[in-house]
């Protein structure tokens, strides 16, 4: 399985356990999440249902009814290469590692495909997948050059499928309003900007067959009842939503100072991380490790994602380290 | 997709939505269900990671620690024909739906096989999957029986699965304290004894490398966070559990007797569920849906399955229907 950000026990094994414990900075889970109130017991008891208002929350902050709720866009990822009979699959490189791992899984032709080679990719593959914007290095692409490789590759039954697990800061980069047309599927998550990646609780926009198989594919009762109730809170706050763009937006720009000052130079990110590419990535990522602090390093190509501290001592430990450490 | 007990949209578009509600007993849920503490909110914040004493506690409730953790049961029933190529699959019948349609599904060869034809099933199929005890009929097969089944399995690479999702008030039944023996596939979960349905949580106990298999099947993080910690203080809380059965059975008790008044047989079950073979099974059905309460129907064999009421009132409410409504 490919590696992820997030995972204390790889650093604890490399590193030992520090003092006061690790600052988890590996992922790009908000450091603002959502506070979610106490669950329903009946949610706990009762087999989840769909008739929960969940799909009309999410639909209403996403733009689109035509969704599924999965557990987790992971699911999603996992299971939509078994919706095809093995076929030609570009996938924008470098991103989340699990799209390209799971479709060659399934016995799919992957390509690994950079940014400028997508629109090649357009017109040769049968299934095309970027995420927008892209993790680990905060690319953006324009909507419209969305639009038309989707329409190259429906006209041939092809899908494009896009991962919005880091939408929510960049509202207008989503295609999500368009669910629905055939060959589109758009991937949103509760991960990452609502702060719930342990709710596991993601979305597939995408036409209704599909989703339809989908289901089928992840079987019932795919989403926990109370991680349902959750997310419904939570994609219903519209209010808490634009305060916590306010805040990650903000706390962005301080990190990437934070970063500058120490001759890191971030390239690209979202508010939720930056992304810096440097040669000195395993030097910085172990400094960084000794003083307890652990970032997603990267190897190929070379480079660091930086998620946002929390609290202030979480800042201020930071930046003590960048300065001390490198 | 088969149909499932628990599914209150379908009652409420065959007969209305009834005054003070549905009364559902339609499932094997307990009615007095683990009381869950409040989350904790790193449980929804962080990715759900292994190191959080789940297994620690479902070890010491079954007896092995040969175990993997699933988004419930019914994820393992899912997942586990994706890792054999297409073989002879002998399936008890009838059973818990899922299991037929699932390796059916992933084009293995399945055959629907009655209890008195699993001795010779075990001789001829790569794959024999049964229900101990058994749903919804509540039957019961000696530990004995299923152990050589699995040696006769074993030794030609087969698989014995056995789905223990209502062995928890069985205890001498399980075959989970013998998992990690190769060909020994062993479910359970926490959604039926534990009333925690809305969890999804259950267990795989199967020896490493098809615990391996299926976690790579099932993706990272596959069991939500809030779940895992709910599940880990219900499985390590004895006292509830023991307290648990008791009630539990003098419910059955109270339940058989019921029914019996009703001129309705019980021909088994366990303590969480009672089987009622019936040649009148629709029209009974329909008899308590007019009155609110929600049972379970199967149509081969035709009988009704009734899961436990909890409140006092819905005991009355059962009663009072059962007299005016046959």
């Amino acid at each position: 399985m490919p590696e992820h950000g997030g995972d204390l026990s790889e650093a604890a094994r490399l590193f030992g356990e520090p003092e006061g414990g690790w600052l988890d900075l590996s992922t790009g889970i908000s450091p603002e999440p959502f506070p979610v109130p106490e669950s329903d017991p009946a949610s706990w008891q009762r087999l989840p249902g769909e008739a929960d208002g969940l799909l009309e929350a999410a639909g209403a902050c996403y733009g689109t009814s035509e969704l599924l709720a999965v557990p987790g866009s992971q699911a999603a990822i996992g299971a939509l290469p078994s919706l095809r009979p093995p076929c030609r699959v570009a996938v924008l490189w470098p991103t989340y590692a699990e799209h390209a791992h799971r479709w060659q899984r399934a016995n799919h032709r992957v390509e690994r495909v950079a940014a400028d080679g997508l629109e090649a990719a357009s017109e040769a593959a049968d299934v095309l997948v970027v995420a927008n914007p892209n993790n680990p290095d905060g690319r953006r692409f324009d909507p419209e050059a969305l639009r038309r490789w989707h329409r190259r590759l429906a006209r041939r039954d092809g899908w494009l499928v896009v991962d919005e697990a880091f939408a929510d800061c960049v509202p207008g980069l989503s295609l999500a309003g368009e669910a629905g047309a055939p060959g589109l599927v758009v991937l949103r998550s509760v991960g990452k900007f609502f702060g719930l990646a342990g709710a596991r609780v993601g979305f597939v926009a995408a036409p209704e067959p599909l989703r339809r198989a989908l289901a089928e594919e992840l079987g019932p009762w795919a989403v926990a009842g109370p991680s349902r109730l959750a997310a419904r809170t939570a994609l219903a706050d519209a209010g808490w939503q634009d305060r916590a763009r306010e805040i990650l937006e903000r706390d962005a720009s301080r990190l990437e100072e934070l970063l500058r000052e120490a001759e890191l130079f971030p390239a690209g990110g979202t508010p939720l991380f930056l992304w810096v590419p440097t040669d000195r990535a395993v030097a910085v990522r172990d400094g960084l490790a000794r003083a307890g602090i652990w970032v997603r390093l990267f190897q190929e190509p070379a480079g660091l994602r930086f998620g946002l501290p929390g609290a202030e001592a979480e800042w201020e430990r930071l930046a003590e380290a960048l300065e001390k450490a490198l």
